[in-house]
């Protein structure tokens, strides 16, 4: 019998009881710990568990693999807290959406004897807390694997064995990769949607705007209703990647606001190539297999054929876009022979 | 018996049709077109309208109210086609997301006869077309409503008529105004959106952003697979507005940039303020009577209470903050009334 504590029971430590629970593994014994006493009650009534214990080192002890589900800004005092409770050779692991602070906290207290792998699941939602708790909120997604240079094999395998459990597919990174990568896919979207709703929010004409805002607008700025705390502390372990990117994201503004200045069909090309690779994303292009994309190339007729999604309309306009651009290189070329 | 002709059977035509024909009104007939004739087609199927015409001016022909549901860069070859057509004292609505440049075209095209009413419904979804449409669309919506100076009460009456039957609700505005504000809530969406997806899809790693990519990054991301076509017409159309609007966007993600490097407090008020002022939106604020917002305030403490979203740790940790800075104000206060 392995005994896997989850430190932390709120909408990720919750849902990782339920999946772990719904495999119906004999072998495995779930065991909680959450620090409001009404959550623990809840973990237990919901089946989430198989027990709770009273503090997060008794839940530690003895157990085979270690998940630290708490907020990023208490993951250090959880480490702490635990770090006398691992048995040898234990597996430990950590959900947070930062990993490069988490990795030295974790090379810091942990003891030499047990393997320190960081993880975090690319799967969450706006409401938080284990009443939102779901076994498949890990169903498809990524699961990003970060191993500490003195993790061991076993340890390593136990940490994808619960990944296959959950339905994810791991995806192995360093820290740095991590955090520059969520930086952009993740933290920055939280930086322009809460600018996107502030923005607004904070001009003399705010009741006019709310009285006339759609769906898009309340979709757009929905990251704005996310947890303050889980957003700061976001903010703070990983800053410099978040501002990189808030510039990045800057610049791709800028140049899509001068785009605006050009041709229509400059415009057109545009849109049509982000909604084509969107729909190549939505799909699942195959990214393991990818051979390099040339994003700046211009989408041949194949392409816009292939892509069902444009309809014809969009489609006949792009191969007219297309055949003038030819044109106009065939002339280029042809005045280019000419010159003496 | 009105006749009412709806020009145009997309997703707005279509669930306009829909929403009319719902509302079971023996004393109104709906006549459509659309240069599609299997979109005619199904428009029938579906009976979103009574019978169909063999061309917009058709439509057109002996109707009180017409309205122009086509992509905002036919709006202005529709209504030299219907023109001819018109009854005296018809009234005429479009339904494109801006309202300058139609209101322009209405008053060189249409005849000094018929009374032209801008409209803009704001509803819609990401899935286009009459196979998408639906009777419920607008209902619970805003809908902005653009008369000309030379429209007649009779005809204004006719278009708050047909708004209270979608179940919508009315915003009159000018046209100047109506791309001022569409073009922060909802054209300047399309730009923030699209320019999240292309700058990751453009990177050298991409491949490995779209493994890691989750749930956020698919919603922020939606409306770069809108219509090109649609997002084309709206760029060029409302061009001035949406460059202002990124421009500001820019201002705000840099401000949003520099507090980062401040407190954590400052963040964390930041974040919360955002949370608390997006719950109000949503739960439906009344903002015709709002009297005037202070944006930059500092939320009380019963202004924390009130908002049951925010959960004990959240309103706590406001509580500290604010008493932190009440002290600090109250120090500064003593220490200036101690200078000699």
């Amino acid at each position: 019998m392995t005994r896997v504590a989850i430190i932390g029971l709120g909408l990720i430590g919750g849902s990782l009881g339920l999946a772990i629970k719904a495999a119906g593994r004999d072998d495995l014994e779930v065991v909680g710990f959450d620090v409001d006493g009404s959550v623990r009650k809840r973990a237990r009534q919901m089946n989430a568990v198989d027990e709770t214990a009273s503090d997060a080192a008794d839940a530690a002890r003895g157990a085979g693999l270690v998940i630290v589900a708490t907020p990023p800004a208490t993951v250090r005092a959880v480490f702490a807290e635990i770090a006398g409770a691992l048995g040898e050779g234990a597996a430990v692991t950590d959900v947070a959406s930062t990993k490069v602070r988490v990795m030295e906290w974790a090379a810091e207290l942990l003891p030499r004897s047990v393997s320190f792998i960081g993880g975090h699941p690319m799967a969450g939602k706006t409401d938080q807390g284990i009443d939102n708790a779901e076994a498949t909120l890990f169903q498809d997604s990524s699961y990003a694997v970060v191993p500490s240079p003195t993790a061991r094999d076993s340890a390593i395998k136990s940490i994808l064995g619960m990944i296959e459990l959950l339905g994810a597919k791991e995806r192995f990174m360093t820290a740095d990769e991590h955090d520059h990568y969520v930086g952009a896919s993740s933290h920055l979207l939280i930086a322009a949607s809460t600018a996107l709703f502030t923005m607004l929010h904070a001009s003399g004409s705010w009741a006019d705007f709310a009285k006339i805002a759609g769906p898009a607008y309340k979709d757009l700025t929905r990251l704005a209703s996310g947890d303050p705390e889980m957003a700061t502390d976001i903010a703070v372990t990983n800053r410099s990647q978040v501002q990189y990117w808030i510039d990045r994201y800057i610049l791709e503004l800028r140049r899509f606001r001068d785009l605006l200045d050009g041709s229509e069909d400059a415009i057109f090309m545009e849109f049509t190539n982000a909604n084509m690779n969107r729909a190549k994303f939505l799909e699942g292009e195959d990214y393991d297999a990818l051979p390099g994309t040339d994003p700046l190339a211009i989408p041949s007729s194949a392409d816009a054929m292939a892509s069902m999604m444009m309809g014809p309309r969009v489609y006949e306009r792009v191969r007219e876009i297309t055949k003038r651009l030819e044109e106009r290189m065939a002339d280029q070329l042809r005045e280019s022979s000419n010159q003496p």
